[in-house]
């Protein structure tokens, strides 16, 4: 099982989710998360669509998206070459005699406290999936009340691909 | 026209998104930005829309969305009641005697360059979306290459709401 994240430049229509989430429905493709936001030239968006599957459906999955109609452009978001990031907020059952030790977990993680309650804490974390995974891991001993990831957003390093609109 | 960020707590299915955009699409509703990502019970997704309409079209699009099969819980995230939150990657042409200004403009708005080459920086930022329209509006002079943003994800405050599985 491999897993690969891909960047596409796409039209910005009403339709477009629909045909990308279609696709990956209709064959009984693997989401693990998907982001979409619109570009700074209104007319396009980009999704970032993080899947998993072994190989050969990892290039089918590539393909079919390329020859989706509203897709201008896509490119693989590969370690080296490229700047992955995700967002995640988490919000966790902590008693105010308790909040130091979750203090002291986020600052190691430069991590951010956004909300306090008297039983409650909610933390905004950023960075690379491993890294989050870990914070999470970290936090095993509370419980967890509502956690909310934004998936992977991605470029790729330096300018020799940026993709020359018009 | 108003805005509305919704926050949704649905099966982790491969059908689920399609459902979702799928009611977008044939209804003609906009979507602004959309997040999906695993919760930390692997059963569930949580999907964070935010949609643009009049008032009686963000409420049909609630009242739509609640119905759907894979939709467990749904709420608004309100500005008073809610923590969001938005990641952004942006690359920038920068020559590398210019770059000091840049890193200025992103020393205030607490943001961090993640990549330098010769002719062009990337810049990580996160906050609420008038933050980073804020952002990317300084960046004026600058040409972006290419930009990719997560959209809104978010989580309410406190514990009053939270949905409790099973």
């Amino acid at each position: 099982m491999g897993r690969q994240a891909l960047s596409m430049l796409v039209e910005n229509t009403p339709n477009v989710l629909s045909h990308v989430s279609g696709l990956f429905s209709r064959r009984g493709y693997n989401i693990d998360s998907i982001t979409a936001g619109v570009t700074a030239d209104p007319r396009f968006t980009r999704i970032t669509i993080v899947s998993s599957g072994d190989e050969m459906i990892l290039e089918q999955i590539e393909k079919q998206l390329a020859k989706l109609e509203d897709v201008i452009d896509i490119k693989k978001l590969e370690d080296g070459n490229s700047v992955c990031r995700e967002l995640i907020l988490i919000k966790i059952s902590v008693k105010s005699t308790e909040r130091q030790p979750v203090m002291s977990i986020a600052e190691i993680f430069k991590a951010k406290i956004v909300d306090v309650t008297n039983d409650s804490m909610m933390i905004e974390l950023i960075g690379r999936q491993d890294k989050l995974d870990a914070f999470i891991e970290l936090l095993d001993g509370y419980e967890i009340l509502e956690l909310a990831r934004t998936g992977i957003t991605g470029l790729s390093r330096g300018t020799s691909d940026v993709k020359i609109l018009e």
